[in-house]
């Protein structure tokens, strides 16, 4: 279903990438949820995601596109084919952020995806399938975890009623945030979650700083590599910080901190730089001064590109935690095992034929982080296209992208579409 | 100023207190800010602090008490004595519990007083001085740290203008909470921060083992250990979890867990069981899972009855938190440096006194926690008495005492009361 060969107006439609507008939707819509440091915190399901959203269907309706959600607030913007009954061409990322997230991460994938669509339809092309824009609901995970579940569910890899019951920090769940965003957005059509597709292309900055350092302005990415993703719940028991003898407390901070420290030993002892090991968040109660902590959940995020060495480095986390659990319980929780995924050979060709045919040049890499991509490719020949962010950091206000960078992305992104949306 | 001999009719006047009232008050007062398991969180000058105080003055006004306020909030129901220039003298604790505390600390200080004060006037005893049943603010320093704000403010041990600016976790300000909660009350009479004191007693729950093991309805506490207590901050770089090699990162939660760690080892190596060490908070930023945390904060408390030891322990925390910061920036701030106490021997002699006529056991003890008398002890001579609880379990849902040792210590303290009101 993949053509082999590109569409013969595949370099003058992504010529008409406009590197200006592209740059001006993302300062645009960086302004919902900006921080003062320059940055966005932009959480899923949030009134800022609701008005980035908004605004994002305002340049929709103005192209013609039709916006519609599905039952987990992914967000269509449907460039209409020739042939109503061809499975579409799906394109897109998220609008949601980190706390402390940047402009571009994520935000790329949905505007070069809208810009590629606005290149074909201002070339006055009608192709025989549909052109989905998409935002996928929660990439990011950083208020309801785990993330991804927007293309989760679409993919129906994870389940929808799991999903709705994830409560943030403060207490609200996936299912009250989202039913009050559908309900804000119930003027739109209804699509059903997970429908037939005919391929998938994300666009992204690479998050990394590989691309920068080896000059290209694109990247074909091979693969996704590996997480797995644990919770450990410290259980211990409050007592008073100045009158409890060392011998008879249970204090889940001490445990969780001897936990920690084991487990990073465990992930750094044979020295290999791919492992990637975090405890992103460590959460203690009653936390204060002066009560033995009774309780501590922390989160353990785990990456590594090769499949095997994962999965026994991830095998070792319960042990390690119970091992160090002294006087308190330990309980851990796998919630992500994904091991590492390689994009179909001839998606990762037609990228580089759209690369070549715009002239922009580009190495192969994989990508370190997760992404939608992870689940579309599970229901449809999927690839990515990366850009360059500067120095590679990402997850960060200081996180940045060229505007030609984000240009060139997209015109690979134009050329690759059209040819799916024409096969 | 401390009478040698007891009032005539110390031990009639104490046989006037009313295990049931004095009990069915602790179960009144537990229902502001009751927890499904029993226990009670009761902030500082939150709502329910609020409604415990609106249900105590009401006690207070059927007993004719006047009561009055002071700039930190500090609530005083005051027995009139006969001469209306001689100081008065102080009694009470703190109505305020940790966030998972239980039904007797602080409380139970406050009701002895009123009991104390209650079986004075039903014998138709006007003292020489005044008795000023007293809650003092903040006591927990559970939602605005450290704690003690009221006794320190009215010794004038700490300035007021910096306690208004501690803020909570979610940002509100001491001076914000405290001027709604003087609003409220402005009905009553304002007192001069810091006045004049004969004595100051104290009653408490050990928070401690000892009593109940050894079989004491009541202690004679000999003084305070000492405690010192640090803010750590630590200063990282948040990073993508997936993307950013080891080697780049500034991981705050890996510092601050490296130092917690070479802290638990320093403070047990000498195996030393009489060190209290506990670090009972600690906040990560931005705290979600796939985030290098860019800032962690933690808490030290530090306790030991020897000053010497208890110096040379703490003057340790900083190098120690220096020694393990790696690739982030340690900040180390002193909360609190307050040595180890003795309560005046006479002040001692009268409560061991008081005790013996009204027929209650006692022995001597320490006391392990901090109290208010901490300051008043600054002041005015101070004492204080405590009763068993249960296992010694405290600043926990299941901390409890039994009727007849709460009656039992407030009969000491009535026939202390009485004959320092009288001298």
């Amino acid at each position: 279903v993949i053509p082999e060969t590109l569409h013969p107006d595949a370099a003058a439609v992504a010529d008409r990438v406009m590197s200006d507008r592209l740059w001006d939707r993302h300062m645009a819509l960086a302004r919902h949820g900006a921080t003062a440091d320059g940055g966005v915190g932009r959480p899923a399901l949030s009134a800022e995601d609701a008005a980035a959203r908004d605004e994002l269907r305002g340049w929709a309706a103005a192209l013609g596109l039709e916006s519609s959600v599905d039952d987990i607030g992914n967000l269509f913007l449907r460039l209409a084919g020739g042939e109503a009954d061809a499975d579409p061409v799906l394109t897109g990322s998220h609008l949601d952020s980190q706390p402390t997230g940047g402009r571009f991460d994520g935000v790329y994938g949905v505007l070069a995806g809208l810009e590629a669509v606005e290149a074909i339809a201002a070339a006055g092309i009608r192709p025989r399938r549909s052109i989905d824009v998409v935002a996928w609901t929660n990439e990011e995970g950083g208020r309801f975890a785990p993330g991804m579940m927007g293309s989760a569910a679409f993919a129906r890899a994870r389940d929808l009623a799991e999903m709705r019951a994830v409560e943030d920090a403060d207490g609200v769940s996936v299912a009250a945030a989202l039913d009050a965003l559908l309900a804000r957005e119930a003027a739109l059509p209804r699509r059903p979650l997970g429908f037939p597709a005919a391929a998938y292309i994300e666009a992204h900055i690479e998050q990394g700083p590989v691309l920068e350092a080896e000059g290209f302005a694109a990247g074909v990415v091979s693969g996704i590599q590996g997480k797995r993703t644990f919770q450990v719940t410290v259980d211990g028991e409050e007592a008073h910080a100045g009158t409890t003898p060392r011998g008879a407390r249970k204090d889940a901070l001490s445990a969780a901190v001897a936990m920690i420290g084991a487990l990073e030993r465990a992930m750094e002892e044979d020295g290999d730089e791919a492992v990637m090991f975090t405890i992103g968040r460590l959460s203690v109660a009653p936390n204060v001064p002066s009560v033995v902590p009774a309780e501590a959940v922390f989160s353990v995020d785990l990456r590594h590109p090769e499949s095997e060495m994962l999965a026994a480095l991830g095998d070792r986390v319960a042990d390690i935690c119970n091992n160090h659990r002294g006087p308190c319980v330990a309980t851990v929780a796998e919630l992500i095992n994904a091991p590492s995924l390689a994009f179909p050979a001839d998606m990762r060709s037609l990228i580089r034929a759209a690369a070549d045919a715009v002239a922009v040049p580009t190495m192969d890499l994989i990508s370190a982080a997760g992404h939608d991509a992870r689940y579309l490719h599970q229901v449809c020949p999927a690839a990515m296209i990366f850009v360059p962010c500067h120095k590679g950091i990402s997850h960060n206000p200081a996180e940045s992208a060229t505007a030609d960078d984000l240009a060139a992305g997209a015109k690979v992104l134009t050329a690759a579409l059209l040819t799916l949306a024409d096969g």
